[in-house]
Parts: C-alpha cells; sequence; structure tokens
C-alpha cells in the first residue's frame, strides 16, 4: 500500500499545547505543503544518500573490493574493502594488545595445496586482496593472515575444518566483517574462512514466512527478497548492506526491530553448523514448535565462531506492516525521553516498533562529520518513534493521540513525523548514521551496555564530568526501549592513558548497576577480559567447558569471547 | 477498562452474506441481547465452573492433597492430588515398559537424616503422601519413589543434590505434576525433588515488565500477580492452576499465546539452576540485551531436569491488553480452517494473539464428558481466534471486517463473538478441557507433532482410516497458528497391539514431512527413543555429552529425555 506523497509534521514550541500545536498533528500531508520545504531546507542535498550502505560509507570505494566475488547471486553485496596506500596502516593487534600466539601450525605450502583441492580457485593469497579482510571495520585492529578460503557449500566447510583440526591450525571465520568488538578479524595468523560465497537463499515458505538460507546472505539483501514476499526479516542494523545473516546470528545481534519482534533465539528456528573436528550438525528445522532434546542451535548463536562455523540459518520472518510512520521528536531532558518511552508504550501498544534515543553531541557529530541536519529544533535530546501495523488509519489515530498527548504535556518540545518511505529513511539514517559519523570524528572508544532504562544516561552524563577535556565526544545513544546505551568516547588518537581513565570504569559502573558490559555488540578479542563484570565465575567456567567440548583444540576463532587459556 | 456487559454474535447460516449476517458484525452489543440467550440455552450451568483448574478439574477433591504446602504464601495453589483407594492402580513404569533401573544408591535412614537436617520437617516418606507424586497426571506412569524433599531456598537444593552427587542417589525435580510424557515422576525409586515451596516473586519492575521468581510459582498466580500490575504472563496453557514455572521452562513450554508472544526462549531473561554436583548457577539478570558470552540459560530451558534443576526465573512478561475478543467460528473443513487463518492474519494484523482449531470429534468429547456444548452449529472443524490489542474500537473495527469477509466468503459457516471476560472463559474452555475430556473417554495415546500446516490434519484423517473400529476417538486439535497438531486417540484400556498400529507409524509419517515428533510437550520418559526422527544422529551425541558434561553421574531425572545409556 503506497503511501508516497503524504507527509506531516507537527511542530510546536515549548509551554503546553497551543491551538496551533493542536492543529500540527494533521491527518492529511496535503494540508501541510509548507513542511516540504522546511525538510529540504533542513537537510543538505544528497546527505541521506548513502544511509543504507553503512560500511560503504565510511570506506572510500577506491580503496577497493576483494576480487572475484561480486557477481555471484542477486544476493550477493559485498561492504569489504581493503586498506589502501592513502589509508593510515592500523597497528597490528599483537602489537598493541599484549596477546600472545598460541601454538597452531603455521599454513604451509602442502596446506595450501590441500586447500585448493577442496575449493579450487578460491584460496586467496594475495596481501593486497587479504588486507582488508585482515582489518576491522573500526580500523583498530589488524591481523597477518597469509589466507583466506571462500567455500560455496557446508561440506567445503566441513572439509575445511577437518583438515585443519587434523593440523592445528586456527580458523578465523569472517562474514560482513562489520563487527565492532573485533571478533571477525584474525588476531595473528588464523586462516580466514570467508563465508562470502555461501550466499543462496535455499527456500521460503510464503504462508509461515519461514526463509531458509546460507550464512553468507547479506542482511539487506535477505530484507529485499522478503519483502518481495510481503514479509520482512525480524532484524535490521546499521551494517545491514555488508553484515552477513550468519555473522548476525553468530553475534546475537540485537538491532533496531529487537523492540518488536525480539531476540533471535525466539526468531531463529533452525541453523546448520560445522563443528571443529568437521561434523555437520544439521538443525536446519523451519518448524515453529520442536522440543526434541536440548536446543542445541542456542549453543551457537552468541558464540562468535568459537563453537561452530553456521553455514545456514533457518528464521523466522514477521508479515510486512502495511503502514510505517516515523516520528522523529526533541526532549528537553532525559527525563522527558523516559516519560515519552511509558507513554509510547501506553498509547501506541502493539504498534510500537522502535524507541531510539541520541543526545545533542550526537546530533552535533552527523552534522559535522555527514553534513545531516536535524529536521527539529535544537534540543539535549531526540528520540525517533517508528510505528508498523496492519490499517493504517488506525495506526495514524493512535499515532496522533500520542503526538498530541506528547507535545501538549511537554514531554515534546518539537517534533516531525514521516510516512512516506524516502523520509522515514532519511530520519533513520540520524540514527543509523551515527556509528559512522564516530568514526570519522578519530579514535572511538565504544562501549555497548544494558543498564536499568531510569539509570542509563547517567553514565554518559559521569563520563562526560569525568574525562573533561581529554575526550573529543563523550556521546550517548542507542535503544532506549531495551535498555541499550552505546556510549562512545571519540580522541584524536588511541590514547592508553585516555584507555585507562575509561577502564575499568566503565565496567565497574555498568556492574554496579546489575547491567551487562555487552549488550549486543558481543565480546569478540575487545572485550573478553571483561565477561566478569556481568557473569559470575561459575558461568566462565561452564563457557570454558563447553569451549573445551565443543573445540577441543580451540582452532576455532581464538582470543576471542572467553579469556584465553595459554 | 472493563468491557463487562458487551457480548455479540455474528451468526449466519452457509451461502454467503446475507443481509441479516451482516447485520451480525454489530459494533455494540446491546443491541443483541438475543445472544446472550442463544448462550445460557447453548451451555449447561455450571459446566464451565472449573475450567481454570486444569488439573483439579479431572482428579477428585477428595483424592486428597499433599500436606502441610497449603498456605505458604498468595503465589502458592497446589494442584497436585494423591491416588484414592477408590482409584484404580496406575500400573508401575518398570512393570510396562522395558526400562532398567541403573545403579544408583538407594536411600538409606542415614539419607534420610542427612535430608532432615538441610530441610527439616520437610522430608516426606509417608507413603500415602508420597503416592500423588509418583503417579502423573495423565495416570499412565507410575514411580515407586520412597522420599519426597521440599526446599525453600536455593541454598537448600544446592545441599540436596551435593549430597545426592556424593552420595549417587538419582533424583527427579518436580514443580506442578502435569507433564504429558512422563518427565515429572520417577520411573524407579528417584528422590523427589519438589519446587512447591519455592513459591515467592523476588521482584517486579513496573516500567520494564521484568518478573524476577522462585522457579515453585504456579502459573496462574504469577499471571494473576502481574495483571494487577497491568501485564499479563507470556505463556498460557490449560494446566496454567496447577503448573510450576520453573517446570514451564523446564519443558520449554509453548502453549496458548506462543503465536503472540513467541517462545519461552525469547521472553526468558535469566535463570538460577543448580547443577547437579550443588553448584549454583546465577543468570538470573534482567535485561532485554546480554551478549556476554554463552547463553547459558537456553541449556536448562527444554531440558527437562537433566541438566540442571531450575530454582529461579527473571522472565519478560508483555503489558496487559486492554482489549480482548474471542470469536469462536464453525468451518466447514480444513482447507477453510487454513484460509480463515491466513485472512485471520492479514486483516488482524498486529492484534491477533491465537488461532486453535479443534474437530468435530473433540467437540463431541468436551459435550459427552463434560457436558460442554457448542455455541455454533455442528460443524467439520471449530477455531478460536482471539485478538489482544490497545484500543478497543480498533480491534473492533479489525475484527468486524474480518469476520464480515469470513462469513461472506463461505471459509466460516457461523460464529459467535465474546467481548467480556466470562464469555471469553467459557469459549477458551471449549478448547483448553478438550485434554481433560479425552482423560475421561480412556487411555489415552497423545501425540505433540508440528507438521507443516497444510498437511497437518492429514495425519489424523490417516489414522483414523488405519486405526478403524481399533480406537475409541480419534482427534486432532491444537495450535494451528504454530504448526503445532495435538493428535489423541483414546481406547479403553492401555493396549501393545493398538501401541504397536499407532508406533512407530506416526512418528515416521512425522518424520516424512519434517516434523517436530514433540512440539511442545517435550520429550520425558515417553518419548525417550523416538528423538532419532526429528533429529540426525549429531545431534543426538552432541546432546549426550552436554549431559555427561552436566551430569556425569547421570543422577538428575535418569531414564529420561535422551536414550538411557547403561
Amino acid at each position: 500500500m503506497s503511501r508516497r506523497g503524504r507527509q506531516r509534521s507537527p511542530r510546536c514550541r515549548p509551554g503546553g499545547l497551543s491551538a496551533r500545536a493542536r492543529a500540527m498533528v494533521p491527518r492529511l500531508a496535503s494540508r501541510w505543503p509548507v513542511w516540504l520545504f522546511q525538510w529540504r531546507a533542513a537537510c543538505t542535498p544528497g546527505a541521506f544518500v548513502q544511509q543504507r550502505t553503512w560500511a560503504g560509507a565510511s570506506r572510500t570505494p577506491s580503496w577497493g573490493r576483494l576480487r572475484g566475488v561480486a557477481s555471484i547471486s542477486p544476493l550477493v553485496r559485498r561492504g569489504s574493502s581493503s586498506t589502501s596506500s592513502q589509508a593510515p596502516e592500523v597497528v597490528l593487534t599483537c602489537e598493541r594488545y599484549p596477546v600472545r600466539r598460541l601454538p597452531f601450525s603455521t599454513v604451509s605450502e602442502e596446506d595450501l595445496a590441500a586447500f585448493e583441492r577442496i575449493v579450487p580457485r578460491r584460496v586467496i593469497t594475495d596481501p593486497e586482496e587479504l588486507a582488508a579482510s585482515n582489518v576491522d571495520w573500526l580500523r583498530t585492529m589488524r591481523g597477518c593472515s597469509k589466507v583466506l578460503l571462500k567455500p560455496r557449500t557446508s561440506e567445503e566447510v566441513s572439509h575445511i575444518l577437518r583438515y585443519c583440526h587434523e593440523k592445528n591450525l586456527a580458523v578465523n571465520t569472517q562474514g560482513g566483517n562489520t563487527g565492532l568488538v573485533g571478533g571477525s578479524v584474525p588476531v595473528f595468523d588464523e586462516i580466514i574462512l570467508s563465508t562470502a560465497l555461501m550466499n543462496q537463499v535455499i527456500s521460503f515458505q510464503d504462508i509461515s514466512g519461514i526463509l531458509v538460507c546460507q550464512a553468507g546472505c547479506i542482511l539487506e539483501e535477505l530484507n529485499r527478497y522478503v519483502e518481495e514476499r510481503d514479509f520482512i526479516m525480524p532484524l535490521d542494523l546499521g551494517a545491514k548492506g555488508s553484515c552477513h545473516i550468519g555473522g548476525n546470528l553468530a553475534t546475537n545481534a540485537g538491532g533496531l526491530r529487537f523492540l518488536r519482534y525480539g531476540s533471535l533465539r525466539g526468531t531463529v528456528l533452525g541453523l546448520e553448523v560445522v563443528l571443529a573436528d568437521g561434523t555437520i550438525l544439521n538443525c536446519l528445522t523451519s518448524l515453529r514448535k520442536d522440543n526434541t532434546g536440548y536446543d542445541l542451535k542456542q549453543l551457537f548463536i552468541g558464540s562468535e565462531g568459537t563453537l561452530g562455523v553456521i553455514t545456514a540459518v533457518s528464521i523466522l520472518c514477521p508479515p510486512k506492516p502495511r503502514a510505517v510512520n516515523v516520528a522523529f521528536l526533541g526532549c528537553p531532558g532525559f527525563a522527558e525521553v523516559l516519560q515519552t518511552f511509558s507513554t509510547c508504550k501506553r498509547m501506541l501498544g502493539e504498534i510500537l516498533s522502535a524507541y531510539e534515543f541520541m543526545d545533542a553531541e550526537c546530533m552535533q557529530l552527523v552534522r559535522q562529520h555527514l553534513h545531516l541536519t536535524s529536521p527539529v529544533q535544537e534540543s539535549p535530546f531526540y528520540v525517533l518513534v517508528e510505528t508498523s501495523g496492519s490499517r493504517m488509519e488506525h495506526d495514524d489515530e493512535k499515532l496522533s493521540s500520542f503526538l498530541e498527548y506528547a507535545l501538549g504535556s511537554g514531554l515534546v518540545t518539537d517534533g516531525t513525523l514521516a510516512t512516506d518511505q524516502r523520509k522515514i529513511k532519511m530520519l533513520w539514517a540520524l540514527r543509523e548514521r551515527i556509528t559512522e559519523a564516530l568514526g570519522r570524528d578519530g579514535y572511538v572508544y565504544k562501549y555497548d551496555v544494558s543498564l536499568p532504562v531510569d539509570r542509563l544516561y547517567d553514565l554518559v552524563t559521569d563520563m562526560r564530568a569525568r574525562l573533561g577535556s581529554k575526550a573529543k565526544h563523550v556521546v550517548g545513544y542507542g535503544h532506549l526501549g531495551d535498555g541499550n546505551l552505546h556510549l562512545n568516547v571519540t580522541a584524536e588518537a588511541f590514547s592508553p592513558s585516555l584507555l585507562g581513565d575509561l577502564e575499568p570504569y566503565v565496567y565497574e559502573w555498568t556492574a554496579g548497576q546489575r547491567g551487562s558490559v555487552s549488550a549486543e555488540h558481543g565480546v569478540g578479542f575487545k572485550k573478553q577480559s571483561v565477561l566478569g563484570y556481568s557473569k559470575p565465575p561459575e558461568a566462565l567456567q561452564l563457557m570454558q567447558q563447553l569451549k573445551a567440548l565443543l573445540d577441543p583444540q580451540g582452532i576455532l576463532n581464538p582470543y576471542k569471547t572467553l579469556p584465553t587459556r595459554a
């Protein structure tokens, strides 16, 4: 159902709902041509164009792409890149961090010949081609892998792992390489096992919305595929244009639709996984309910490639909502951000599909680095409210009632509403591209914590006071509806002294609130030593036992997720 | 928001939507006093009174209750019972099934003294008191345990398990004893560890709806508790009046709200579990997102007490819907049941909260044994559609449009609609009490399978033809929205010959459709040998390895879930 051409903008000044403000919650866009003008004036032309190419946008296209992987199927679109001679060299991980190489074998000519037999012409050893896959998206970690393998099938993955298991060769599985905790790149010379060519849709059930596909399918492409069939993917995130569904599952990605469609632990119905010794574990069922024994797939969701390699996925897609609206609102304080959220839940009920917030410094950064401009007046906080429903006029009524109340009660001081897809994308870009803007601001110290919502922003205020002028920016944004704060600190360059001011303080602060030191980004390389802030020793011990059971030689993604045992 | 006094009844004859039928989709109940009369005439007085006491209803109250457990806290309500001298003796499990006792120790006087020190005056050895806990709800299994322990705290559970681990004593954890696969009662003389006194709410967060409670809280009591705070439990099932939340999690219960609120794997946020050796594993977080390492709680959800004893639970409760409607409809065939479901999804969208079906034989059984009568004209199939939303008039409009379409297109030939709570409960009882009616019909062979929805009922038709007059009744009902069929066959008494006609045929049939041989009831004692129909050998082997890792002596709920290794 097309809603093109409908635009609305409730907009008011602080201090109660005037007659004018009441009129600003219109039901038909055609009454508000002035809004179009305001919108266009507010946005730099072209500024939003790249909003859906997260990785691509921050990596200059001229940096190049991995060769030979660009046209495999309609579901392939690479967001990877390589370092160019112009880009500053990233410090080797083993030089920046105190980490020792474990006694794995080194890849030999004999090994390369064996790999060539398993995946002919898909064994990459050219250093230039390898460079992109050795560096993480944030450009804060660099490994020195000498070989990248590109299997197309689970059987090929099985052969590769069986060989590596026998030869004691370490393996780093890599999807879209969009992770934020250094989980997707090698630390030393681990073999990179890329899922890029495992990009086929296996089946889609039109009645139930169950999609079965290989692990290397790109999230955005999958979403497009199921949207054509009147469904949507149950997850969405800024990196959608590059990230692989297998990587999403391996990191148990949260993202922007979590509030509405919940965790991947509920929406993923089945997995196919190759274990460390090459065993193919086929739990790729497409059933909503299946209580036949322990739910093995859960072991691999969120295990970051350390327990097995996810090769295929069965996932339940929700029906495509017929009406989607996005309101972008300015709030005078964090207390109002919280109250607006409670109001949303009460007044929007089952159609509320996202509630995101960002602070004024975030807006400043997207303006400065990406030339995006706020469509609402300057405010200490901004919230993005999305509704998704099945009947447009009902959603409009609910949203109008909510906006009228929010504006009238002073919870919200200014706002704009978008109902057509282009405008919706523009509003989303303000929130989704913060990560990118931060990356352009300097070296980024990233924290992704779960906290009780009422204390969520205190950590940002506290850090700002603690760091003073040592930091360039201290910003807070995130998925408020899920209690998930992204605290980011930027500086001109990496500094051990600033790191010392940040850590373990941030983790201790979070632990003091019984929060999680990694809400959705995972553990990867960067957080493995801080798990103890959120998990008791008994849990860490059991995790180590599971690792030892499933990967006794520790060849799968070593130095990640759990503290390394030398 | 009270909707008391509003009743509506769309009702029409087959063959298109007449003017009268169109008028039968009213928006205000007061226009339809005739409906009340129809309703009262259709239902035997008092027939629905016991609908919420599932276990109690089929167990004569005079059978008695466990002593000394009835008044611990507002959250205690026991649904347990004991066998009386009048009730026919249930055959011992070890006599009916080919199962050998494993070499566990036998409880000695010294052990009883030790238990008395751990849980003073909560060591039950009186055979009469023990009888109820030795027999399952279906009265198809009987163990011969000599002792039942009633800890109040996780520390007491820890002491008990540490002792049993040291002494090689087998333990059967028991919640409300409402399981349908023999998972909750001992097979031989395992010690029964009852969660009945672990019935305290630990905390409830009013903003987020996160409930933390002990494992022995009864589901219905928890639902009442959170309803008072404007939330609901994310699961609901017929046994709600007796089952414990810990047992729900241990069996990964599905139930009636699964369609809307999804799996417990998504809604459960944290667990506290005591491991076989007495280690307390505290993963009782109350965070929507927490990616700090492997998600250990998932191991225990659905593991039926074989990997650890769940002692406390953190669970996300959805807001209480302000408007709930239930339509009970008659369909002329199973094809129409399926089309009505697709129509529901399209026209009701986000407010659809349940879609259940039952066949004509189910209706015949609830009429015969429970004296309930259909509120709609006799039909080959009946469906129950529930909507839950935040704005009554919107839901009314959506539902009216749907009903008008369904009646007009001939998908539905008759229907009634309830909007006040009493009527809603009455309609739900028709569906929820089928299990009870079956129990009164004779010995019940129960199958709980997941199948592709379009083949779902073929299994029932096929079995009916296959069994002919050997079976008393062959019925099909279940959670169609989840692809979950309950196939039940009744006979005068247990018969190995009839069992031979049923098994492995039902499992082979299900495996042929790539279905699950246990959708939501779990494996327990009865299904352990059939896991291979739904899981590959590699998966079964990994399950065995997990069991060996977490419970090396196999003392936790032996003879259950996984094929026993002698």
